[in-house]
This record gives structure tokens, C-alpha cells and sequence, in this order.
């Protein structure tokens, strides 16, 4: 299948830091509250008590994470998943649970390596970058060149001819001011294969995207331009990439072979999973909420995005349980094929075309299972946008006994991001982000970093938040009569 | 060579962590300093003042990280360390540079891996365990079964014969008043296979004795019994430990495949590296610094040890530059053959013995990089380590501009641990504790993770010390005349 590159684009991004989106601006917080939100400081009472004494979310986390594990598109896992995602959901009651065709690409890893060999034998911690191509089964071996980015990619010259291009792109530490510095630090990873390829290297290397690591190489999505001469690419840790860059600084040239069997296979058949809380008196109108189902194929997927997955799933049973059935129809969506080509967000955006302008917003959570900061909100018709925004500040003041919140405009979630052409008000689930960048796409994202008390915290924060979106009189957007 | 368990015990210990040592009692910081310290005020504060403007040690430990990288006993990386060494001191102008012959044992890693088969394929994040034997070619396949230690082995009767034991043995977080909690936790590395084995089980594994881990297997060594039937070991990730254990929670029985290449091929010749500052007027009584200049056989040893062999190696070259020349000698050792059997450790000892009655005392910096924190004494006489530990609680208060330190007594280090029969004052150089177990003994343990400034702070800290011990007028443990 092709996929259009901004499409593509949008999966190299965390959804909801604020230093990937610059025009992110985080608004005031309200003191007073209007009449319309004034009115939801029960319920919102009633939720997040009910959300942080018992809920099932970790129960269901850690189901997904130890019983199947990660979950690519096209594995095995991916499906069981989505089979499992289907059956809790029927299982707890949920109405219109069902599984909605998906092509998806099918990239596989097989077994891969990068060893040095100049100045001395060492095998180096290293993972593929997802859509690479594999090396010949003997692998390819090259000097290293070592290069912070394009600019020094471009001074060098011819110097890169035949030989395998490193991209030392160092990501800062956290900043809480500054964000992650994820946003800047990633682009290699996307087109570093390119800009090598165009100077004649044979395979490229990126310093892994993280501030953080334990000799832990961070994998994640990469793309050939329509004309590339196509070379394979994989991300080295960063203290692997340092030790290079270091052996280069002191005149030792480093050779490296490169083994990787990946290779992309026949597209095959996914699915979004579908799950809905219907509305009292206007089900047609559809607030979604939801995560992606899919992960790379290394760790547990548990921040990434198994977190957003339970989030959504255990929001709408929350609601159920307490009877709380809001006017329109709340309904899950867990987006399948996230991480390497946005399947399952195109799909849905395609498929359900002709609702899309009852859809009342689409909330996507997608940045971990740490402390819930607010929303986020972003739409094509900026003046809707605005009263959102203005809406949005007074809907997280009740949300404010889980923890500080906050309203943002700017940006919101990569599998719903398809709909923002059809005007579609799209919101982030914000959550602090200090620490998701050390596991985002590693063998590290597993159950055990998962705080089971803060997992509770967002599932409240969720379900409030959708619980208010699918009952205001007037849609989210639009000005109320006072 | 055969040795002794209860020296190799010791090598499984961190040196100086409070945690570790139960009987470790820090001492009240003084007010007042005694006339015999505060004579050193002004020789302290320039020494400290030159080293923290600049030293050589950073770039030292740079070169042999980088250009040599991890060093294990019997690899041609330790013997290239121990030219360096040898060569730079020389350089330095050291005096009485050399080599001392040791003999060491030389274990080989070889290929590994751990592979769970069974409820899923998944190979798993996994180093062996040092002193460990390999497994046939075709490796070890086994069901699992988990116990989180001794007491839950016995109690499960025959259920581990056949099987591969995981112990599931969790460390705590550092915590700054109970330190690491690394001294229970390592229990099964060492002796793990011992206790496997006697219930009948075809392999042993440990969860990695760690607190915080991105999939990040630490390696360390064991030691069988002398009437084992002998099964190899090897050290899982604590998330695939915690994974395995949620499976069998979950009742899903675990299988996996070990294969180890590990053996232990006949010993050879390593050595001690010394050079000296030689006394002024007492040039035979002995002052040691050191640390080991082994390391395992990942990472590169940046904090376990080349920080502490390179702080060291700067202390006397410091007091060089500043023609601070000691009453006695101040001698720096690099041990060898540290990490699996304290080879070079033994070996000084008996090879100086009729110089032990000589050494005022012996200092070993290897409990990694970090904030300098003081110095614990210990000594055969209980005396003499009373005394020694007052005098300590002085002279610490002449490294208060480094930054707060504390004198304490009961532990000092594996490599000058030999020496303690013969009455030799040992001293550790303690420092802030509470992210050295994240790196030990892992491929992460690599010069990205020191501080320069730091490292700079504990050359001042070892130099100002080791010249105060070497020039006081009456020995450290003995009373001085007032």
C-alpha cells in the first residue's frame, strides 16, 4: 500500500509534548467556572472517586502486556490483541463491540546485529528501524563516519561515499519548560537514510532517541523517498554512538558490520476495535476516545500505547457502572497499525466519512501512563478551536482534585489526525512527560513501569473529561446560551 | 588456582555501601579540629583548589574507556589497561613505575542467550553469570519455575528437579538512609547454582540485582560449591524476570532455552600496576591508594573501576605539580583480577608482607563516580580503628569546601582486604550511592555516565587525604603526643 509521507510524518511524533509542537500554547487557569461546567462538578465528583477507588485498567494492562506482549502490525500478537480487546469489551458490557477491517503493512525484523571491527571487536547494542530494507546475508561492512546532522552531512563533501553515515544527534535531558526535545532529535530517524543515501553511504545509523539510556537502542519508523537508492538503517544506543564518535574524535577509524534480515512482506489484514457507551438521546453523536492497539515489536507496548488502550476501554466502564449515560454516544476506538504507516487512524477517518461531522470531538491518548496535566485541542476552523480552548479551561477545573490541569491548543493525536480535514475538534490526553522518552520504543516499555495508582488517575481524568464532551447541551466548540 | 570461597565472597560485595556493611556506624561531623589537622588547613585548601581547577583524570579514564573499553581477567583489554597504566604514570613522572606479576583465572563468555519458548517465542535480554560453566551446543531447554529465594525453594519439595530455578529476588529502590540494599540481593548471583542444583535443577537464573533497569541484564560472579554437580548460571533482566514470574502467576507454565558458551580456560599472567610518590623523610613507611583496573567483560568500566584507579593515578600527580612531597611514600596500586577471584588483591598482600607492618594505611576508591561522601576505616585492632576513626572525622572536615563528608568505621575495600590480617588500617573512599548499582557490572557502565567535575571532586578528595595520612607526624591509629 502507498502511504502518503505526511502521514507518515505524523507517526515519527509524540502527540502531546509540548517542544514537538512549538504553536503549542497552554492556557490560564480558570478560578471561576460558567454555569455549563458548574453543573458537572458532581458527576466529575462521582467519576473520579468511583476511577480512583476500583477500577479494572491495570487488571486489563497487564492482561495485554504478560499474556501477549508486543504487538506489530502484521505479527500474531497484533491480532490476539485486538481478539482480546473484543472480548474484554464484550465482556464488560459494551455495546456495538466489533472489529473493523484494516490493510496494514507487514514489516519484520528477523535477526540483526551491528559489530565493530576496527579499532576492536565489539558487538554494539543496536535495533532496525521499522520499513528498512535488510543487508545482504553476509551484511555490510564500511568505515563509520560520524556526522551531528545535515549540515556537517553536507560539509564533509564526498567523504560519506561508500561508506556508513552515523547521525550523533544528541537529544537533550527533560526540560520542563522546553519539553523532551523529542520533536528536533527524532527527524534523523525518519529521513537520516536518505540524506545518507544521497552522498553515496552504504547504510545509515542513528544515535537512539532518547536523553536517557542503559545501553538501550530506541527502534521506531523510518522512510525512503520515492527516489532513494534504498540503504538499510538502524538506531545504535546512545552510549554506543558516543563510544564511535569518541574512537572518531581520536583519529581511530571504526569499521562496523551491519546485519539485518528486515523486510517488508505482503500487506495484510488488521483491524480497529470499536466499543461504545450509546448515547441517552442523541446516540448519532459520537465523542470517540481511544489509543492505538499496536506496538513495535520489542518490549510489552505497555506506555506505548497499551496505556491509552485500557485508559479508553476502562473510561466507558466506569461510566456503565456507575450508570452514568450521557446524551450522545461515547465510543471507544483502538486504532490498530499506529506506528508504522497510520492504518487504522485513515481507515477510520475514510470509513466513517459520512458521521464524521456528528463526531463532537475525538480524543486520543498516546504519550504514557504518567501524572494526567489536561488536554490539548486542535481545529481546522481556528474560531471553533478558540471556544474549545475556552471550554476546555473550565472543563479541567473539575478535574482538579485527581491533580493541576491544564487546556492547550496546538496539537493532539497521530491515529486521529485523519479526521481534523473534516473539521473534526481532535484533543490530546496530556500527561507529564518526563520519562517517556527513556522507554518509547525500547524493550523497556513493560508492565513493571506502569504506576498501576496513576494509571487510575488518567482513567478518571478520561472518563470525566468524555463524560462531559458526550453530555453539554451544546456540542464542544460551540457557545452555549448563557 | 584454587581460592579460598570466603575471598572470592568478598569480591561479590560492594565495598561501601552502608546497606552492605549493617555494622558500618557513622560518626558525628566535629566542630573543633585538633592542632595536628589544623596544621593541614592551608596545604588541604590548595590542593583541593588545584584540582578542582584542573586535572588530568578525566581525560585518563577518557583514553581507557574509549581506546580500550572493558578489560576481564585473562582478555588482551587488560593487559593493554595495564601498559597504559604503567606507561601514563610513567609519563607522569611517577616513581618505582611497574608491573607485578599476578596470576589470574580466565573465563570466557562466549555466545549466550536466553530464548522463552513457550507460551511465546521471545528471546530475552540476559548476560551469564561470571565462573559460570556453558551449556551442550544445543543448549538447555527446561520448564521454569520461579521462587522468590531460599525459603520458597525448600518449600516447593521436588517441583525444581529437571528444571531451570529463577530466582525472582527483587532489590529495593536506593534509599538514602538504608543505602542499596545490594548486600541481600546479590546473595543468589553467588550462590544461587549451589542451591539450584541441590534440588535437582538442570540450570539456574537470577533476576539481575538491580533496582532500576531498561532491560538491562548486570552480570557479576558465582562460584559453585567443591561438591556441586555443577549447572551453568546466568543473570535475566529484572523485566523478563518479572515477566516469567507473571506468567507462572497467570499459570502459564514458562519453557526456555539457555545456551551458553561460557568456560574457564587455565590461568595466566596478569599483573598489579604501582608507582609512587616517594617520601621525603620516611620514604618506607607506605601510604596505598588504589583501585582495580579489571573490570567484567561489558560496558567499559568507567565507574567500576577506572574512576577509581584514574582518582588514584591524579592524587599523586596533583601533589607532583605541587611539589607537595609527603613525609612517607604515598603508593598507588591498580589491582588486578578484582571482579572474579581478587588475584591482585592476594597477591600484594603476600607479596609485601614484610612490608605490611610498614603501611600506614591502604585506601581503595571502587564504589564508582559520584559525589565524594567521606571515608569508613576499618582494622583488626579495635583500638587502633577507634583512633583512626577520630582522626578521620578531623581530617574530613578539611574536604568540607568539596562538599559534606562524613568519617565512619566498619568497611573499606575488597582489593585491600587481604592486608587486614596483618593489622593494616584499611580505608574506603565512600561516595553518594544512589545510581551505582544502575551501571554495575552492565553494558551501560560507560564514560558518558561520569561527571567530569565529579570525578575532579574525589581526585581532591583522595589527593588532600592520602597526602595528610602520609605526613602526619604520628601514624594514623596512634595517639599523638598533644
Amino acid at each position: 500500500m502507498m502511504i502518503a509521507s505526511t502521514l507518515i510524518a505524523m507517526t515519527l511524533i509524540a502527540p502531546s509534548d509540548p517542544s514537538v509542537y512549538p504553536e503549542t500554547k497552554a492556557t490560564a487557569e480558570k478560578t471561576a467556572v460558567s454555569p455549563i461546567f458548574e453543573r458537572y462538578r458532581g458527576p466529575a465528583q462521582r467519576i473520579i472517586t468511583a476511577a480512583l477507588a476500583e477500577n479494572d485498567a491495570y487488571r486489563k494492562l497487564e492482561e495485554l502486556c504478560t499474556r501477549i506482549g508486543h504487538r506489530l502490525s502484521g505479527s500474531p500478537q497484533l491480532e490476539q490483541a485486538i481478539d482480546w480487546a473484543v472480548e474484554t469489551m464484550k465482556k464488560d458490557g459494551q455495546e456495538n463491540v466489533r472489529r473493523e477491517k484494516v490493510t496494514v503493512p507487514h514489516w519484520v525484523r528477523g535477526q540483526e546485529s551491528v559489530t565493530m571491527i576496527e579499532p576492536r571487536v565489539e558487538r554494539l547494542a543496536m535495533l532496525g528501524l521499522g520499513g528498512s530494507i535488510g543487508t545482504p546475508p553476509e551484511g555490510i561492512t564500511a568505515p563509520v563516519v560520524v556526522v551531528s546532522g545535515k549540515d556537517e552531512l553536507n560539509s564533509i563533501g564526498d567523504q560519506a561515499k561508500g561508506k556508513i553515515v552515523l547521525f550523533n544527534n544528541i537529544m537533550p535531558p527533560y526540560d520542563p519548560e522546553k519539553g523532551s526535545g523529542y520533536g528536533p532529535a527524532v527527524q534523523y530517524r525518519g529521513k537520516g537514510a536518505t540524506l545518507a543515501s544521497e552522498k553515496g553511504a552504504v547504510a545509515c545509523l542513528i544515535r537512539s532517541v532518547t536523553a536517557k539510556s542503559l545501553r538501550s537502542p530506541h527502534t521506531g519508523a523510518m522512510r525512503y523517498g520515492a527516489n532513494d537508492k534504498k540503504i538499510p538503517a538502524a538506531a545504535l544506543s546512545t552510549e554506543d554512538a558516543d563510544t564511535i564518535a569518541r574512537l572518531q574524535a581520536r583519529g581511530m577509524p571504526v569499521v562496523v558490520t551491519l546485519k539485518m534480515e528486515a523486510q517488508t512482506l505482503p500487506d495484510v489484514l488488521s483491524g480497529n476495535v470499536i466499543g461504545e457507551l450509546r448515547g441517552s438521546t442523541q446516540p448519532d453523536e459520537v465523542v470517540v476516545i481511544g489509543g492505538h492497539i499496536d506496538s513495535w515489536d520489542v518490549g510489552q507496548g505497555a506506555h506505548d500505547d497499551g496505556g491509552g488502550c485500557v485508559m479508553a476501554m476502562e473510561a466507558i466502564n466506569v461510566l456503565r457502572k456507575l450508570n452514568l449515560i450521557p446524551r450522545r454516544t461515547i465510543r471507544v476506538v483502538l486504532f490498530t497499525n499506529e506506528e508504522n504507516a497510520l492504518g487504522g487512524g485513515r481507515a477510520y477517518a475514510a470509513d466513517h466519512a459520512d458521521e464524521l461531522p456528528k463526531h463532537v470531538a475525538a480524543v486520543e491518548a498516546d504519550s504514557g501512563v504518567f501524572r494526567p496535566t489536561g488536554y490539548s485541542v486542535e481545529c481546522e476552523n481556528k474560531e471553533r478551536e478558540g471556544v474549545a480552548a475556552e471550554q476546555l479551561r473550565d472543563l479541567v477545573t473539575l478535574l482538579s482534585s485527581i491533580g493541576s490541569m491544564k487546556a492547550s491548543t496546538g496539537h493532539s493525536g497521530a491515529d486521529i489526525s485523519p479526521m481534523k480535514p473534516a473539521g473534526v475538534i481532535l484533543m490530546g490526553h496530556d500527561v507529564e512527560g518526563a520519562t517517556y522518552f527513556d522507554y518509547h520504543h525500547t524493550q523497556a516499555d513493560t508492565i513493571d513501569k506502569v504506576d498501576p495508582q496513576v494509571l487510575s488517575q488518567n482513567v478518571a481524568a478520561l472518563a470525566t473529561t468524555a463524560y462531559i464532551l458526550a453530555d453539554m447541551p451544546t456540542r464542544l466548540g460551540e457557545r452555549s446560551n448563557p
